[in-house]
C-alpha cells in the first residue's frame, strides 16, 4: 500500500513537470481545481454527493457532463450520477416539467425566470433536501448548471440558495471576423479557429471547448464570418461545413448567423444585379434562405454591412438600407431569422464629419424597418477608440430595436499585448444616459429593449478569439470575452463584481492575489486612455494596421481616415469642434446631452477633445495648462503601466509560473509601447503648441523623426 | 495514509478526465510514457538510478534537462542527479574531455563519432560499473542522450551498450515555407510557428519544444522564411526577431538559416541594381551579411531561390547562377556561412520539357561555384510528385556539393488529411543509382559527399509543420518529420526500421499495434501512388492549390503547369515521351540509367508513363492491357486505403482515444477523396481510351462533368 502510494505520488508528480502546457490559459474560466480551502471542500463535498440528472437530451447531456467534469475537479472526487434523493447531498437538476421537479412550488420563480433563465433552490424533493437547478428550458438548465459550478469556482457560500436569474438581452452574439482564408481581420490571436477546409468532416474537439466557454457566460449566438464578407460561404459546400459547426455549437445553446454579402445574388447567384427591390433578386434570396434552413433548421440569421468602407449595399441600386434590410429581413421571416443590419456607414466621399454619417443615415429611417430586423450601432460614432461618447443614435431610434456592437478585439487598444479590462469602457457607455425619454433613458435601457418595449433587444461583441493556445492571446483578454457574455446576460453586474468573478475561476481565491489585480485590471481602461489618447484624443493611430501612434498621419486616400483630420491640432489648440460653431455634431444628442458636453466648462475633461478646440493654455479644473495636462496625462499612463507591472511581478507566489511570465512579458512589452505613445504624441503635439514639457516628466529616448520613421509592415 | 491514498488516486482520475488535452499529439514522439512492462521497468530503473552529468553550459543543461524529463517520464519516478558514482545505476554524461570521462579508452570510438556524433557504452568510471554517454562536442553529448532515451522508449535491451553513431551528412535543414504575414506556402497544418509582431520579446515556449523535437533527430539547421522570399527579414528589425529565434535554437544545436531575396539591395537598400558583378551590390551584400552576424553570430547562412517563379535573380542582370551565388559566398564566406542554391528553376518560356530545364542551367556551371555554395536539388526533375524518378542533376555535377530537397509537406500527397508515411519515398531515391561513377553511384553518396569526396554534405526538408496544437496536422505526419531527420542523420536506416521507432516512441510498444500500423505505413505512399498517379502518371492535380484531380486541365497561363501537358493522353495511348525519339530529357543520366528507362520493356512500369507514350493496349507484365492496369492501379489505391481504415478502426484498445478519432476521422476523409481520385481520373482518361472499365471495378458515383465542375476557393 505505501508502495504504490508512493508510486501514484511520483506520477501525481510527473504530470506536473511534462504537461508544460498544463497552465497555458486554454481552459479559460472553466478549470475547476480542487477547491483550496479545506473547510470549504469538505462543506462543498457534503452538500453535493447525490446528483441526479432528469433528462436525457442533447442539452441536458451536455449540461450533465459539464457538471461532472466540474465537480470532478472543484470536489476532486469521482462523480456518479444517482437516481433517487438520499438523505443529504441531494442536487437535482432537470427542467421544470420534469417528473421529480414538476410538483414544485416556484411557479413565479419560472415566469421570472422565462425562456432562458434559471432557478437554483434549496427545497425538498420526495422530503430530501435538494439543491435543484431548474428552468423553464434545457437551456436555462445548462446555464444553471454553470452558474452553479460558478458558485463553487468563487467559492461562495451555498447554506441557502434562492436564485432567479434571467437574461436582459435576448441576443447575447460574438460577431467573428473571420475569412473563409483563416485570416481575422483585426484578430491578434492567431488565426481563426474555424477550419473551412476539414470541416465538415473534421471536428476539431476545440469547437466543443469553445461552446462551453461561451455557453458558461449566456452567449447565445455567433456570427461566424467577417462582416466585409464573401458570398462563398453562402454555397451548398460551405452550408454543409457551417451545418456541422452548428451542430457542435446547439446543445450549448448557441444558434449560428452568417454574415451576407449584398452582392451575393450576382457572385454566387449569376444575377446581372443585386437591387434588393427586383423580384428575381428577392426571390434569390427567399430561395438562399429556405436552402440554409435545410442545412441548419436553427439558423439564426443575417449580419450585414452594406454600403460601408467598400461594401455592396442597397444603395448602389438608390434604395435605402431600410430597403436591403427588409428584403432580407422578409426571405428569413417564415424561418423566424433575423437581420441584423450595421449602422457604421459613412458615405464614399468624405464628409464634413463623420461623426455624423450614421445619425444622418439611419435616424431617418426609424419606423421603416422589419419587426425582424435589429440595426446594430456600435459603442461610439467614430471606431472602437478607447473612449468615446455614445453613439448619438441610440435613443434616436424609438422604433428599432437597437443592438450593441462593442469590440473585443483590441484594433485600437494595443492588439493582444496591452493588458486593459474592458468592461468599464462597456458599462461606461451602458450607463450614459440619452435623456430619449427623460432623464434615467440609458444607453443599457435602449439596447435592453425596456425604454420603448421591444422583445428583440441584444448586444454584439466582436470576438477577441483566435487559434492561439489560450484563445485570445492575452491571458487578461480572457476577461473581456467573459465580461461581454456577463453584461449581455446582466448589464447591472458592476466591472468589479464581473472582475472579481473572473480572477477567482480563472487565477486564484487568494484575496491577497485578487485585491491587486482587480485594482489594476479596474483602472487598466483609464491607463490605456491616458497613455494613448487622454482627453478626449481620437483615432491618431497608425494608418491602416492602427498599430502604435501617428498622429501626423495625413497620407490616407480620404480625409477621414487621417488622425490629422481627428485632433485638428494648430498653433492655438487642439480637438475636434463639434459644438454648433463646428460641425454641430452635438445636435444629434437629446438637448440635455448636448448642452453637457457643448459648454467647454461642463464638457467633461475625458470628453474635451471630442467637442472641442481647445487652447493651449486654456485652463483644466486641476489648474493646468491644457497642454501641461496633456503632458502629465501621457506621463501617468507611463506611470501606471510600470505600477502595474511591479504589482503583477510581486505575485509570482499566487499564480503558475506560464501565465505569470506570459502577462509579465506582456506588461514589459505595454511598458516600452506606453513610453513610445506618451513620447511620439508629445513630441508631435509640441510642434503645434511650442510649449515645453514639465521637467518632472520623463524625457524622450527619441526624435521625433525616430518615431515617424517606424514602420510595421506585417503588423496584424 | 490510506485516505491519502484515495484523494492522489482520486486526483490521479481527474487528471486523465479534466486534460482533454493530455493526449493531443503535442508531444509529438517525446512523449515518455511510464514502461508498460513491469520488469522492463525494473531493469531500467536499476540500471539508471545515479545520472551524473558533467559540465554546465547551455547545451549540457539542455541535455541535462531532456534526460530529467525523459526519465522521470519513461521510469516513473523523480530524478535528481548525483555527483560521484555509486556502486550500481551509474549513467554519466558529458564531453569526453571532462574531468570523470576524460580517461577512458575510447580514443578509435571518438574519431569514429566525429564532431557532432556520439558514444553510449557499458564501462567503469572511478570503478564503478556506469553507462557513460559521451562525444567530442557538447552538441554529440546532447544527441547521445535523446539516443539513449529513445533506447529506453523503444524498450530496447540495454545491458550490454557499444553505441557509435555519427551522421552521414553535415547538414540537416528543415526548409520552412514560412512568411512574415504567417501564412505558410503549402502548409496545411495551421499557420507560422513564428509569432513574428511579438518577438524578440515574446517567446512562446512552443519554440523551445521545436527545437526540443529537432535536436532529437538530429536536425541542424532551420531555414526560417519561405524561399519565395520577402527582404524584410534582412532589415535590423527582423534581424532582432530572428536572433530571438536563434537564442533559443543554439542550447539545441540549431542554426538558423534566412532566405535572401536577390533584389533585396533594391528593395531595403536603396541601390538601383542587385545586379551581382556590381561593386554596389556586393558591398551592400557584405556590410549586410555582417550585421546579421552582429545579430546572430552563428548565422547559418542564405537559402536562394533566384529566377524561378518570378523571384527575381542573377539572370535579370544576364548573370549566371553562380554569379549570383558565389557574390553571395564572398559575403558569407569570412563568416563561415555558406549558401543553399536552389535549382528548382525553369525558365519564363515554356520550355520544351520542364523536365531538362534545371540539369541545362546547371550541369555547365559544375565547378563554377564558390567551396561555400551548396546546390539545392529536389528529389526528382518536377516538383514533388508522389513518384518521380531520380533528379538527373544527381551525378552529373561532381565538383560541386549537391543538397537534397525533400518535402515533408504533402502539397501533392493529400494536404494534411492523407496518412502517407514518406520514408519509402525518401528511401527509394537515395537508393537509385546514378552510375556517375559506375554501378552503386547511389543518390546517397551523391548527397552524403562520400561519392565525390565533398566535406559540405547535406538534406534539406520542406518543413509540414504549422501551429495546429500537434504540429504536422494529421497525427501521422509527423512520422515523416521523424523520419526526414533520422535519414538525414544515418542514410541507411530502412523505412521499416524507422517506423518501428517512430510508432513505439509515439502509440505504443505494443507489437499487436505496432505490427499492423507498421504495414500499412510501410504500403501507404504506394496506396496514395495508386489512387492518384499510377504507373508513371505525374502532375494531374488540381491547378495552383494542387488540390484533388484536374487531369483536364488546360488554361494555365503557361503550357506546362498544365495537367494535360504532363499526360499528353490521346486516342492512341498516354504518356510523356521523354526518350530520343521525343524530349530526349533521358540524354540526362548516365547511359546506363538512360538504357533501363528508354526501352518500354525495361523501364519499371511505376515510371512508364514518364517516359513513354504508352498506347493504351500495350500488354503490361501483369497480362493486362494498360487501360485494364490503370484501372486496376486506381481501384487498389482505393481497396487499400479501406484496408487501412478497417486495420486502424480495429485498433481502438492500443490508442488514446483523441488521436484515434482523429486518424479514424483523416482516414474516412482519404478513403473518400481516393474514391474521387480514381472515379474523376479514369472517367476523364476514358474519353481518350474509350475503352469499358473492368466490371469488377465500383462504378462511379458522379460524371465527369461533375468532378470537372468541383471548386475549392479557399484550399489552403
Amino acid at each position: 500500500m505505501k508502495k504504490n502510494l508512493v508510486i501514484i505520488a511520483l506520477l501525481l508528480c510527473s504530470f506536473h513537470s511534462f504537461f508544460a502546457f498544463a497552465e497555458d490559459g486554454y481552459d479559460l474560466w472553466l478549470r475547476y481545481k480542487t477547491i483550496e480551502n479545506k473547510t470549504l471542500l469538505n462543506t462543498y463535498k457534503q452538500a453535493v454527493s447525490n446528483i441526479i440528472v432528469e433528462g436525457n437530451s442533447p442539452v441536458i447531456n451536455a449540461a450533465k457532463e459539464e457538471l461532472q467534469r466540474g465537480l470532478e475537479g472543484l470536489l476532486g472526487k469521482k462523480i456518479s450520477f444517482a437516481s433517487t434523493p438520499a438523505y443529504t447531498g441531494n442536487v437535482i437538476i432537470g427542467t421544470a416539467s420534469s417528473p421529480k421537479l414538476k410538483g414544485l412550488n416556484i411557479r413565479n420563480k419560472l415566469i421570472e425566470a422565462g425562456e432562458e433563465g434559471f432557478i437554483i433552490i434549496k427545497t425538498t424533493v420526495q422530503n430530501k433536501p435538494c439543491i435543484v437547478i431548474t428552468a423553464n428550458s434545457e437551456k436555462g438548465v445548462l446555464y444553471g448548471c454553470f452558474s452553479f459550478l460558478q458558485l463553487l469556482q468563487t467559492n461562495k457560500n451555498i447554506q441557502s440558495l434562492e436564485i432567479v436569474s434571467s437574461p436582459l438581452m435576448k441576443l447575447r452574439i460574438l460577431n467573428h471576423w473571420d475569412n473563409l482564408n483563416r485570416t481575422v481581420e483585426r484578430g491578434y490571436a492567431g488565426f481563426s479557429l474555424w477550419k473551412w477546409h476539414l470541416l465538415p468532416s473534421y471536428i476539431d474537439p476545440r469547437y466543443k471547448d469553445y461552446a462551453r466557454a461561451n455557453a458558461s457566460v449566456g452567449i447565445n449566438g455567433v456570427v461566424l464570418t467577417n462582416v466585409n464578407a464573401s458570398a462563398t460561404v453562402l454555397t451548398p459546400m460551405y452550408l454543409e461545413k457551417v451545418a456541422a459547426l452548428a451542430n457542435v455549437f446547439r446543445p450549448y445553446g448557441i444558434k449560428v448567423y452568417l454574415t451576407a454579402r449584398f452582392s451575393a445574388p450576382i457572385e454566387i447567384g449569376g444575377l446581372t444585379t443585386a437591387d434588393p427591390l427586383d423580384e428575381n433578386v428577392k426571390r434569390w434570396w427567399k430561395n438562399k434562405v429556405s436552402e440554409i434552413y435545410k442545412f441548419i433548421p436553427d439558423f439564426g440569421g443575417f449580419l450585414v454591412k452594406a454600403n460601408s468602407e467598400g461594401q455592396p449595399g442597397p444603395q448602389d441600386y438608390n434604395r435605402s438600407h431600410a430597403d436591403g434590410a427588409n428584403m432580407l429581413a422578409d426571405a428569413l421571416a417564415p424561418h423566424n431569422g433575423i437581420v441584423m443590419w450595421r449602422a457604421f456607414v459613412y458615405s464614399h466621399e468624405a464628409p464634413d464629419d463623420r461623426f455624423k454619417q450614421a445619425y444622418n443615415e439611419f435616424e431617418p429611417l426609424d419606423g421603416k424597418f422589419r419587426e425582424n430586423v435589429m440595426v446594430q450601432v456600435k459603442n461610439g460614432p467614430i471606431d472602437f477608440q478607447p473612449r468615446e461618447p455614445f453613439h448619438p443614435l441610440f435613443g434616436a431610434m424609438p422604433k428599432t430595436p437597437l443592438m450593441m456592437e462593442f469590440q473585443l478585439t483590441q484594433e485600437y487598444l494595443g492588439f493582444s499585448t496591452h493588458l486593459v479590462y474592458e468592461a468599464p469602457l462597456f458599462k461606461e457607455v451602458l450607463n450614459a444616459d440619452t435623456y430619449a425619454k427623460g432623464k434615467g433613458s440609458y444607453v443599457s435601457k435602449v439596447i435592453d429593449g425596456s425604454l420603448n418595449n421591444h422583445s428583440l433587444s441584444g448586444m454584439a461583441g466582436v470576438a477577441n478569439i483566435g487559434d492561439d493556445r489560450n484563445w485570445c492571446g492575452h491571458p487578461f483578454a480572457q476577461a473581456n470575452w467573459f465580461a461581454f457574455g456577463r453584461l449581455a446576460w446582466n448589464h447591472h453586474l458592476t466591472e468589479n463584481e464581473i472582475a472579481d468573478e473572473w480572477i477567482r475561476m480563472t487565477f486564484s481565491n487568494n484575496e491577497k492575489f485578487i485585491s491587486p489585480v482587480k485594482q489594476f485590471m479596474l483602472q487598466s481602461r483609464e491607463t490605456l486612455v491616458n497613455y494613448m489618447t487622454p482627453l478626449g484624443l481620437h483615432h491618431i493611430m497608425g494608418y491602416n494596421h492602427h498599430y502604435g501612434p501617428a498622429p501626423w498621419y495625413n497620407e490616407a486616400p480620404r480625409a477621414d481616415w487621417n488622425p490629422v483630420y481627428f485632433h485638428k491640432a494648430d498653433t492655438i489648440g487642439i480637438g475636434f469642434d463639434r459644438t454648433a460653431k463646428g460641425s454641430n455634431a452635438l445636435a444629434q444628442y437629446k438637448p440635455e446631452v448636448q448642452s453637457i458636453f457643448e459648454n467647454i466648462k461642463t464638457c467633461p475633461e475625458e470628453f474635451l477633445l471630442w467637442f472641442h478646440h481647445v487652447p493651449w493654455q486654456y485652463r483644466l479644473s486641476s489648474g493646468n495648462t491644457f497642454w501641461n495636462e496633456l503632458c502629465y496625462k501621457y506621463n501617468e499612463g507611463v506611470t501606471n503601466v510600470r505600477k502595474m507591472e511591479k504589482t503583477w511581478n510581486g505575485l509570482t507566489a499566487y499564480v503558475d509560473k506560464e501565465r505569470f511570465n506570459h502577462v509579465k512579458t506582456y506588461l514589459h512589452i505595454q511598458e516600452q509601447e506606453a513610453v513610445w505613445w506618451k513620447n511620439a504624441c508629445l513630441l508631435y503635439f509640441q510642434t503645434f503648441s511650442r510649449l515645453p514639457v514639465p521637467n518632472d516628466i520623463e524625457k524622450p529616448d527619441h526624435t521625433l523623426e525616430y518615431y515617424k520613421a517606424l514602420e510595421f509592415p506585417f503588423a496584424p
